[in-house]
């Protein structure tokens, strides 16, 4: 099948792209790369501030500072994919009837301002339902739509609110920043949930909705599948560092030049990881000879298979293990993860480069990480590398307005 | 506006759910919250292994061992909610005809089988477009639906893969497992958005396709996100431990009690933050007078914050961090963090509970992290809490089996 003839799964959809920073703009990145056409609008005095993130990449190469006009930022590089953008300042008076137009011809409004300032400045809900009643329109914040102003909601203080550093490390140990930026990545997952959701129920009904999602809810539901309290409750540790002792042997081991992931909690897989130990003979042993002596005996387990792990490379163990039977994975840098074969060949993560110069560098980011028989996914080839760039394509070409009209709005600092 | 009676996004669809441990169950569990009706198809001979998942709730309360029959793992609580089951051995001849008439009922279908196994069990892909073209038919696995046969993908094997695991930590740490079965829950979140975006293509098409998710995929392309090799370019350190010295004053410091977050990246942050510490004067100190100089001299910084916070308790330095306008937040463990006055108002985290036994620990988990303005959210009062629990409702009600044909099936071993 050519897939090349398929479309994606979104098209024919337009968003009206209010975000800045990384949660908003992932969600509307979503929404492109399923095939939503997403025009981002930006403050003509300065745009989102994910443009003034180092590293850039320009003539240079990758720079730790700006030197030239045109080097761009590399968060904006991978956030503006698949973007149009255009120039809007929202405190000018004329902003409230462009933005009504831009919401006339759109299905989708996407904004992650703090909560009320979306309304206060004009481009609330009610607006957009005023100019079209079919718009869904998602707002993103930290800690819901509903919540008192204030209150910046990095993804640092709601991974520490969410329980997430606490989930991870070991008994005494300090919490852990998870360094993935996964609160601000999981509100979007959750947001565009949301948006197709109101987008089926539009369907049946006729009308838009207001979407609303909070960063601290979105990560502490994930947090909450573990049920933390039963867990207290029947003495089970919550914290327990790189391996699970209840258990055992599930976990990450040494090895002489790195580590290794492995899990042999049931019979067969023991015996397995027993075998390539060259120590068969542990299979029966009395303190290893049953999955319950293997949790009681947890400690004493995973001291042997470090003894035994530490010796060997992590390529060596590896291969000793899968020979056997034994789920088994080494623990990757992130360089090296975002090139597996197999990722690469799905699209999961995607190289990415500045317009005009290439790059020797493999500038790699996030993919659509779904695949679709009968779609595709990806991204235009386009990108807003300057602010407003496709004020005429959208201004003029889309929403009729006319030249004249434009550079006088642009003239007065409007666009 | 009376929430009850605005229905959820999704009613009217329903679901075939092959579904077993974690990442496929809690897929569905996302599509039941948000209104489909899910079946959930168990084997008659033991059903999900999430079933002897321990601790256990029942008559003795929480326990860690299985006493009673109607003991109910807290796991199956969990992911069973809203949820009708019945029991189908896939492997018997007449499973076939069965799961056929299922999927003409349905409009989407979800498993997370090894790669290649529904095919052959014969529930897979091709056999339900065979039943019915419209159908959208989700595959959850480890490496995409296209791996090679085998490798097993537990959430500790894709998150050492993924490079999650040394995304997190300081420069010279070993590996940090994430806490949170973060690879399990993420691929579920993308088939959502899959399935979702397949409906929207089904309103315009008419058909239905397959749609393919892998847990290292999905993990990696949120990895993906920092551009690791940009910053390895660019002589940026990836791996920055519990604070990010590029953007210091900014992470996560020691209290007396326990340790709170905080950024005061900004010049004014940075300021309120001295006044905060009772030390104004560092603002003039040319060693933390601008924000470059902040930076370049991020440990000596660190370590008057920390010789300030080990001083004092947690909830004093949020309060005077708070007072001055800086953002900071206490370093919560999970049971409080899913207690949160506002987690709890919004039901993103939600109490469940044995059907028949109530519990005095409250037992909360994941709630759906969505608010509609035109529609609810949340689980019908079913659980599959024994197998085939619900095969008359479906077999019966809903297909049009007669209870003898029915009788007839369960004594054969085939429901």
């Amino acid at each position: 099948m050519d897939l090349s003839t398929l479309g994606r799964p979104l098209e024919g959809l337009r968003v009206i792209d209010l975000t800045r920073a990384l949660a908003g703009p992932y969600a509307t990145l979503l929404l492109a790369g399923l095939g939503a056409q997403v025009i981002k609008v930006e403050d003509p005095r300065g745009g989102d501030l994910a443009r003034e993130n180092s590293p850039y990449v320009g003539r240079d190469g990758i720079v730790v500072e700006r030197k030239h006009d045109d080097d761009v930022s590399i968060s904006h590089l991978t956030r503006g994919r698949g973007k149009h953008g255009v120039s809007l300042n929202l405190k000018a008076p004329e902003a409230a009837g462009i933005f009504a137009d831009l919401v006339r011809s759109a299905d989708i409004v996407v904004e992650n301002f703090s909560a009320g300032t979306a309304d206060r400045l004009g481009v609330g809900y009610e607006a957009a339902k005023a100019a079209n009643p079919a718009i869904i329109y998602c707002s993103l914040s930290g800690f819901g739509a509903d919540a008192p102003e204030g209150g910046k909601a990095m993804d640092v203080i709601i991974q520490a609110l969410s329980g997430a550093m606490f989930a991870s490390g070991d008994h005494d140990d300090p919490p852990v920043r998870i360094g993935v930026p996964i609160a601000d990545m999981l509100a979007p997952v959750f947001s565009v949930i949301g948006i197709l959701s109101a987008l089926e129920q539009r369907h049946r009904t006729g009308v838009g909705q207001h979407i609303d999602v909070s960063m601290l809810g979105a990560l502490t539901s994930f947090v909450a599948i573990e049920n933390w309290s039963a867990m207290a409750a029947a003495g089970m540790g919550a914290r327990t560092g790189l391996t699970v002792r209840r258990l055992s042997p599930f976990g990450v081991f040494e090895c002489a030049d790195g580590y290794v992931a492995l899990v042999a909690v049931h019979e067969k897989m023991a015996q397995g990881l027993f075998r390539a130990m060259g120590a068969p003979e542990l299979g029966e042993e009395p303190r290893f000879a049953s999955r319950d002596a293997r949790v009681a005996n947890a400690h004493a387990l995973e001291d042997r298979i470090n003894a035994w792990s530490r010796t060997l490379p992590v390529a060596e163990v590896v291969r000793l293990l899968e020979a056997e039977g034994v789920p088994t994975a080494p623990v990757r840098h992130p360089e090296e993860a975002l090139l597996d074969a197999r990722v690469v060949a799905r699209e999961e993560t995607m190289p990415i480069a500045h317009p005009s110069y290439p790059s020797t560098v493999d500038l790699r980011t996030a993919g659509i990480p779904i695949r679709f028989s009968g779609a595709t996914t990806g991204f235009d080839d386009v990108l807003p590398v300057s602010i407003g760039e496709h004020n005429a394509d959208i201004y003029r070409d889309l929403l009729g307005y006319s030249d004249a009209d434009i550079a006088a709005l642009q003239a007065k600092g409007v666009m």
